[in-house]
């Protein structure tokens, strides 16, 4: 067999992990070839192709990013996209697709699929908010650099009796706060799932500080405070008459500092958490993954995702994969919460 | 409720986060008091005990060993030990006890509630060898030392093209070896759950040569050779006709050396593995232990143990906890074997 | 002898480590008494005091931040502050005084020994802007954090072909911004000492993109385009209409996109920079500097300040410490330049 | 110019960023060509090449080992090995050679500068045993992982009231444990530069355990006891009767065992030390040294080695960096040991 493989959307810490298992278990056990397609599913439609042999992967394993770059393009967006895409993989006599990414890459397999495309899915999200599988590659990497972080400003805090904001990735879900903020002893977390209140962030803090110590506030990029998104919104002045700057973070440091009359800063760690060496958790479940997403190619089981399910690899219908969101749910935020404060 | 908790045999990152979250949550949630005893079962059997209060467990998450000491005192082997421990726990009015531990400290655990004694287990092994648990804390601490060692020992060996044998922990399971092995990219994995050809071994060494790389060479303590023990055995002389020195990592060192006409060198990681600040993913899962033993007893849930399953916290009989070791199956082998050479 | 301690100013990693050594060897060796006042000359100020004893220093030697707490008081600023804290020294029968800090602190140090009070300084800058001293501890801590965030951010950028300004700390002197540039193999770097050029900039973003690489910049927070500060105004509106948010450091990411069609992202890494544990390198030096300062305190020789030559701890006259600032002279900015692109 | 380059001895954290100074300097501020000989003196010797371009060091800064590959060969030791490295040197049309390597590589280098090859050294040593240089590249990655195994075993040995032996590298010099003896906070550092008596070793160790402290001692490799090295003799029995295994640190720690009757146990770091990704001042000073290296081979200055002088890079004579070994001075042994205990 011929088999493409690609990478879409954002990149996360792990891809590079799963394009090596894909590729030595396809040559070695299963005598494929294995293209590699450029910058997500731009490739497939513009013909842009790399072969992966073992050489090519050899030394990435423990690489971010992917040696096949990424796009966010969509074959459904663009005119003729998915003939383009039909016609290179007819003329690259490619026999079956691996795609690896998040929601989006996922929803183009599943289409694919059903127009008769072969194709097995690889879930890839940073945030950790596809809902068909435990979790997914990059997460951990991403809690494990924002738990360093918070480590880290902890001591500032202290050392100066400072409230400290550390805004991390999450637009949607909040387990990236909330592994974060569990890891690091956060003495409050803030998720998107659920509209936090200015007031008991500040009762939080205080009690904080009255315990003589600092309070370490994380919150999660999407997060957002009762009375809706327009408190957040760009121009408005902060307590100071100025123009607020940046995001959930900035804002919310700004508050406390004004409700609280304490000294408080914000962090924002933004990209620092999706790149790098991934973690060995991440290295393992990443290239489990791979192997099990060459096996159902090689069964010609597709239209399926491959996934974790307690310590097994399991597939699930692509169909499945993209139905819902996996939000953090309010159980485990009140089992978060009995540590505020 | 007045709780006691302890924790028993060897230290394992993570044990401090259990002690914070039983701490925290029993004082503000259910108005306990937590009383620590010291060294494992030799603090209820001697009566030495700390109170554990909010400032005790400020600044403990992010810290490796225990804050209460370990040992490894059987209360089941000592004279009088288990009516000295009783007389302890009437004497300090303790109401319930938490014990944090592995097969020997939740065994105790299991014999003292079938006595009355109302105990919750939190299940503590490194080697990540216990059978009611998808995890325990600690092990993806060790796994990600054992693999950062790993990859610094990948450059020298490809420098000086030389084969690296690295032995890592793991008694009886081989846990820490498959996932280390895995993250690291090793080019052999030998396990204590099946005997290795010395034969294969040196085919996968020389493939490796053949392709220009340097073979690292991952094997647990616990492993040993086709044909036994015998071969491991003090006091044998070496190729060279020197007295061997060391484990099976030197042992196949030296073996590799011989019959490969190689260099070849081993690294014996040790007690590295287990100290230090624990991972995100440790800190978690020992937090979320904590609070749920906690609820536990608060529940007069006794004879328990709390347990990872999938992404949920569950509780399970003690006894069930300890009727089996949990070895990596053959298909985790299998899985991992089409990655060497 | 009864020997005053405080730390003054920001924190930085390795103050910590100066307490442990001055207090370790003014009781082991000089049988001194250490008393430690808190938040920097607010301490003497108010009279606020806690002993130094060997069991407080024991655990602290890898922790950030300062177990006596700082603050940015300056005695010479608050009504009768000098006389205060010469009354607080009398009262506590302080002889001597040992004064961690940067220019501001040591500035005070300097006028207090010109009125009789016996200090001896240890200079402590992040941003190793201190003339008289080699390197100061706490700078190889930031610089290894901000190259760890480079290291993350070049996988990133070079799987989405973008641009990512790293900004980094440093308001007069870029030697953070030098150090992690070259460390990271920055494409630009760009530092408070000489206004920069934008064309410039452009030019080697755009060599670095030609040559198929993605182009990381590393701006230091004080670093200023050519044409002046107004370019960086507070409410200037970016090239989309929008207004510009932050410092320098997404300033030039915006003018970058702009300039050069390619999506560009800034990451200002912040407090991050200045927390946590300190390198093994920061706590040697803030070792040394400890065991130095409280030799010069024994030996009766105040008005110094212990600094690094070479290898060497020596001391020299607080009065040249504070003299200049050292600044990033023109040959390494040179030197580092043939690296761009 | 046609510039060879190689890196000799034992690999070390930095040869590739000195690398990539070169071929960047050298290619694109004085247009030379770069070439890279394989595997040390063997590669001139045997013709062995690869061309050093831009794109070949794009991606090395940060990786650990050398690209170039490396070897203990000796051209003074192999049969007409002088003759065959002159006569590549003339068939490749090499111009001048960068050797960078250890004693034994600059040793070669400046025999065959009398001989009129031009060569320029860069020195090389993990040890820091170079008397011509105050630091050398490796040896602060090398203190920064010793350090960092001081503090994860540090918990470990506080949790079971243990002494622990950490032994290090340094066969001649004791610097890599001076440092990481001081920055982990060791309670004995014991050295190559002065025989150690085992008695003041126990009493250290009885001392700290007395203060209620776990003991750990750093020894380097080479360190000895008094009564010289028959002690350590291969073959001798320990307290309990077995033939002793391993080296220094093993044979320290079954001693401290035997006196005390305390459990103690030894950690042998190994080659973990030399490999992987070098802390941010190796790449700095690396860098630099590549930078002056192929400056001066420009300005046809040969004969010379590079070394740091304070914050300077300066040029020395080959013949005076390979005079004396820079042993750990008496007065630094004193410095570190009023904190032992």
């Amino acid at each position: 067999m011929r088999v493409g493989v690609l990478t879409g959307g954002g990149d996360c810490p792990g891809l590079n992990a799963v394009l090596r298992a894909v590729t030595r278990k396809g040559i070695s056990v299963y005598g494929h070839e294995i293209v590699g397609f450029r910058n997500g599913w731009l490739g497939p439609i513009e013909g842009l192709t790399t072969p992966l042999t073992l050489d090519k992967v050899e030394d990435v394993l423990n690489r971010g990013g992917t040696i096949l770059g990424s796009s966010r393009t969509n074959p459904y967006s663009v005119d003729g996209g998915v003939e383009r895409l039909k016609s290179t993989i007819a003329e690259h006599r490619i026999d079956a697709l691996v795609a690896i990414g998040g929601e989006d890459t996922l929803g183009v397999a599943e289409k694919l699929t059903a127009e008769g495309v072969p194709v097995v899915g690889v879930p890839k999200t940073i945030d950790n908010d596809l809902d068909a599988t435990d979790y997914t590659f990059g997460f951990d990497t991403a809690v494990h650099i924002a738990t360093e972080a918070i480590d880290r400003l902890r001591t500032t805090a202290e050392s100066h009796h400072r409230a400290l904001v550390v805004e991390v990735m999450g637009r949607h879900a909040g387990w990236i706060a909330l592994h974060s903020g569990l890891a690091g002893g956060a003495n409050v977390i803030l998720v998107p799932e659920q509209e936090f209140s200015v007031d008991r962030v500040v009762d939080w803090v205080e009690q904080r500080f009255e315990r003589q110590y600092a309070p370490i506030i994380v919150v999660a990029e999407g997060a957002i405070p009762e009375g809706g998104e327009e408190l957040l919104a760009a121009g408005e002045k902060d307590a100071f008459g100025h123009v607020r700057l940046g995001g959930v973070g900035t804002w919310l440091a700004d508050e406390i500092a004004h409700r609280t009359g304490k000294e408080s800063r914000a962090v924002v760690l933004g990209h620092v958490q999706r790149g790098g060496t991934p973690t060995a958790y991440d290295r393992v479940l990443a290239t489990r993954f791979g192997l099990h997403a060459i096996d159902s190619i090689s069964d010609g089981d597709f239209g399926k995702m491959v996934a974790l399910r307690g310590t097994d690899i399991v597939r699930v219908p692509l169909r499945e994969a993209t139905a819902a969101l996996k939000t953090v749910p309010k159980e485990r935020l009140a089992e978060a919460e009995v540590l505020f404060g």
